[in-house]
């Protein structure tokens, strides 16, 4: 067994911190490689069920930008771990998948807990290497050491993501009474430096110099306070309007030098980068819905800049789509590229702070492109605000979401959950000067693991606020991220319980089918009283705005600990009000 | 969509009567198709978490004997299906997964809910099939039709499994406004008939005529009475002795022409099938741990015969392996054959209830290979009552699960959960002549279903009653099984709650670990009390013998409806206890 306890010494000299385990019989020589390890005191835990632990994990990773091991035993434990490794593989968040197996001679020999575990993510995996089941020949061992290296260091490499190593084990699992158990102090290992990019030559920059028309949009990107410095000065300077969503993490500015484990409830404003100019656009997702065509030419871009991720935006996606820019640039420094609008002309392999940064004006000539975005941007925002502020409204979850966003404490670590968290955040936007940075699932957008992921976030930054935004069928589908014995106080979960899946009367389509009630939104009759009685969660229950009202300090004073708040609103008045507002922007732009 | 509206009616036109659903976008003309089809009113239920969904038409497929669809929306939904898909392969329960999808040209363009769909099974599924993204060329509707068709006789061709047809679907997915929606009466079907098997030619038989100790060993089965009863014959004629677990479901008779749809509370017992032989072996896995090598010499066949899929059996699997028979024949009439014991020497294609009817005496001389197993059984069934009777014990799992057994009614439908639930009842065995059908997710052993397997079993026969046996990890691990809108008050759940992963104290190796408490068994805290509060389930907590005697009769009785009988033992006390029975044990054989 000692080159399956190296692994963890290996994993220790890469610099990975944290461990999740799920308990097995099969899998215990790699539970006693982390579990003996001085590195992972405190750092390996346990999450019983394996779909909440490898969100749980993804939630780490994400926080703390290093991969995170995952370990689990043989069977059907690691296809538990399939949704949130598809996530992290879209979502390029690194992970190192410890499964536990029987040695190949005995897989499907109708033994307990034994399926096909080779290459078990497929698609979805950036490899898959199988660690050697006996170890006792010298190239072997070799070999079992170089797997680790070389599935960690694809971890990382750009994009990251996902990586399984399928662990064949051989009884006996445990030490004999009295057997030493040690790590080699002369285990290999294979660094990886990140490469390099200098990017394209100056000379094919001619197109951008000519460009008329120019704008930029930036997908889901985590948050990076020099990308934000940079695009602002390149906004300002070259008066190029930047759309950004709201999981953008661009529009709301974080401390330059912040390091992701310090505790920064007050960060030093000092080290803040510049606010955002005016050139950000925020509200395109109301905006671009209601435009007429007319106003639709005037802000058509002929040159367009991408770099980040995915985007939430329907109504962006649609209005690129259909304005056909000439040209259409991504600033992406590695990986597969996607052609979102399909109008993709060139890939830049570039680190985008380092592309939005290297222009001077004698390179580019500024132009002012701003002016229909400007208007747009101001007509939706003050909309918005008037909708809200002049109307007496019923009491609903658009309008609750809003009051609890403007609450959010400094600093927050905000993750919104799957499907319609996300997307009224998306237009209501975040609270200025509070340096939340946003996460959320969009690598393939499901609902299956928004809770475990916060939960992850808040177990990895003990020092930082974590409020998700949730609505009840995410919820309760991953009640299991509570289910282990790690408490976290800096979690606060706004959940919003209208009963069902409420999206479904939001959007065009199902809302019209007889079949809406039963086969679309679905009724569910939980609340989450008891599962915060569960997991001893303090619970705030609200079904009024003054309720609310009340509620929300002490729901997020930091005193409070974890804490449920939950908000009752019902379907129908949620998509009747939705339905005005939608009416109410239309007017604003007719 | 026609072709894809057509997909229910094909179903239907196949016998399929069952439809689980997730409810998504993507996937609404799926949910349309079947919601609209007379045929599947009210067969068509909805289960928000997928991991559940499947899992529960698992346990309808496995009570019906038939396909059963699962419909899910496009991204990690259906990733959420892929533990019972897994156990469905390996248990041989015929699914028909229908995954909804973009169309190929979006995948991997950042759009949201958008993984790789194709093959999303792997090495788990039987096949994976591509429905046409555009149907309107005539060749695309045939080939439309047609992989419907194979997919579901691909289900049921021996042995059965699950096949998963990807669905990619371009908008708009709902018919217009007083649009009529439909099915073509003229869908192409294909029948598929089974198979039959002549078997191999007599003279091949010559070696079992020579065969001096003759066993028979049989695995997981569905309860069949046929197989039963020519077992009885075979074993009695020939004096030949039959180990069989208890997921063998022969020793236990059922009626002989039972429908599974029919209310047997109190079945016609004209027609039960004989009880089984004297020569049924069922307390193997308590004396074949505490022989001695003499006594294993005794009960050494040389020539073994098996049927049925896994073995819980871990010592039975054991003294195979080393009694190394010279001749082990395994009768399956088709599909891949495991070498569980090392030994298999022929592979017999044909029904085992044929194989055992087919011999006369004159063909096959009867032998007497009994005695010692007899000897065997008997000794271990009078060290097991004694030991319950004569001694006066802490209350405990082990004991406390033999109460509950006695007390099951009549005709029950007995679910046994991984991973302690199915090892003691493989001990305790089952009350005679209460004709139990025993079901347990032994294809990969998992405990992550085990619940909703049992919901889908109880949703399947509302006329009989379905217990289930479990502990408090796999309980919790599954509690979405309860997360829907269908009533089961023929479900009784009986939940030893050790508050952890109990079995890691009761096998060797973790109980010597100093990570024992910590990295194994894994302390949880919750009971099922708000659980049940949240499912509106009858909820009985007992932690003492005479609490348990009181419950029990209330719990069993038909008009409680849906309960949960939540029995709170301590750990470390069931695990000395369970080793004081093995001491026992060996004590009686030694």
């Amino acid at each position: 067994m000692q080159a399956v306890y190296n692994i963890a010494e290996i994993c220790h000299r890469h610099g990975i911190t944290d461990v999740i385990l799920s308990p097995g019989s099969r899998s215990a020589p790699l539970t006693l490689a982390f579990a003996r390890h001085p590195a992972y005191r405190g750092r390996l835990r346990v999450v019983p069920d394996e779909r909440a632990a490898a969100f749980i994990a993804l939630g780490i990773a994400q926080a703390t930008r290093r991969p995170v091991v995952l370990v689990c035993t043989s069977g059907t434990a690691g296809l538990n771990y399939a949704p949130a490794v598809a996530e992290a593989y879209f979502q390029q968040i690194p992970l190192l998948i410890l499964t536990a197996d029987r040695p190949p001679e005995w897989i499907d020999q109708l033994d307990g807990q034994t399926i096909r575990q080779r290459n078990l993510y497929g698609a979805h995996a950036k490899g898959a290497f199988d660690f050697p089941a006996d170890t006792a020949h010298p190239d072997a061992k070799w070999h079992s050491e170089r797997i680790i290296n070389e599935a960690i260091n694809l971890t990382m490499a750009g994009p990251a993501g996902p990586v399984q190593v399928n662990v064949p084990l051989r009884e006996p699992f445990y030490p004999k009474a009295g057997e030493e158990m040690g790590y080699e102090a002369d285990v290999r290992i294979i660094q990886q430096d990140a490469a390099t990019y200098a990017g394209t030559k100056r000379q094919t920059y001619q197109q951008l110099k000519d460009a008329k028309r120019l704008l930029v949009v930036v997908g889901q990107h985590p948050a990076e306070a020099k990308l934000t410095a940079a695009l602002t000065r390149f906004a300002a300077v070259f008066g190029v309007p930047v759309v950004c969503d709201v999981i953008s993490n661009v529009a709301n500015p974080v401390p330059l030098q912040e390091s992701v484990t310090s505790s920064p409830y007050f960060p030093d404003s000092s080290s803040l980068c510049p606010l955002p100019a005016e050139q950000f656009v925020t509200q395109h997702d109301i905006f671009l819905a209601g435009l007429s065509t007319a106003q639709k030419e005037e802000l058509r871009p002929d040159f367009l800049i991408t770099c980040g991720q995915s985007l939430i935006s329907k109504s962006l996606k649609l209005f690129l789509r259909e304005a056909k820019p000439t040209q259409h640039w991504h600033i992406q420094a590695e990986g597969a590229v996607a052609d979102t609008f399909r109008t993709l002309t060139r890939i830049v392999r570039s680190d985008p702070t380092e592309f939005f940064s290297r222009w001077t004006p004698a390179e580019l000539p500024a132009r002012d492109t701003l002016l229909p975005w400007q208007q747009a941007e101001a007509a939706a925002t003050q909309s918005l605000t008037s909708f809200f502020e002049t109307e007496s409204h019923p009491f609903n979850e658009f309008s609750a979401m809003r009051q609890a966003l403007t609450l959010l404490p400094e600093a927050t670590a905000l993750h919104l959950a799957n499907s319609m968290a996300v997307r009224y955040a998306n237009i209501l936007g975040l609270p200025q000067q509070r340096q939340v940075k946003v996460f959320a699932n969009r690598g393939t957008s499901g609902i299956d693991g928004c809770t475990s992921t916060a939960v992850g976030a808040a177990l990895a930054q003990p020092g930082r606020p974590v409020v998700l935004l949730t609505g009840d069928v995410a919820f309760f589908y991953d009640r299991n991220a509570f289910w282990h014995n790690y408490p976290t106080p800096n979690l606060r979960v706004v959940l919003f319980n209208n009963h069902g899946g409420g999206i479904f009367r939001l959007i065009d389509g199902p809302r019209q089918q007889p079949e809406l009630d039963e086969f679309f939104e679905t009724t569910q009759a939980l609340t989450a009283e008891n599962t915060a009685r569960d997991f001893k969660l303090r619970y705030f229950p609200v079904s009024s705005f003054d309720e609310l009202d009340a509620a929300l300090p002490v729901f997020f004073a930091a005193e409070t600990g974890a804490a449920i708040l939950e908000i009752f609103t019902d379907s129908k008045t949620n998509a009747a009000f939705f339905e005005e507002y939608r009416k109410a922007v239309k007017l604003a732009f007719s």
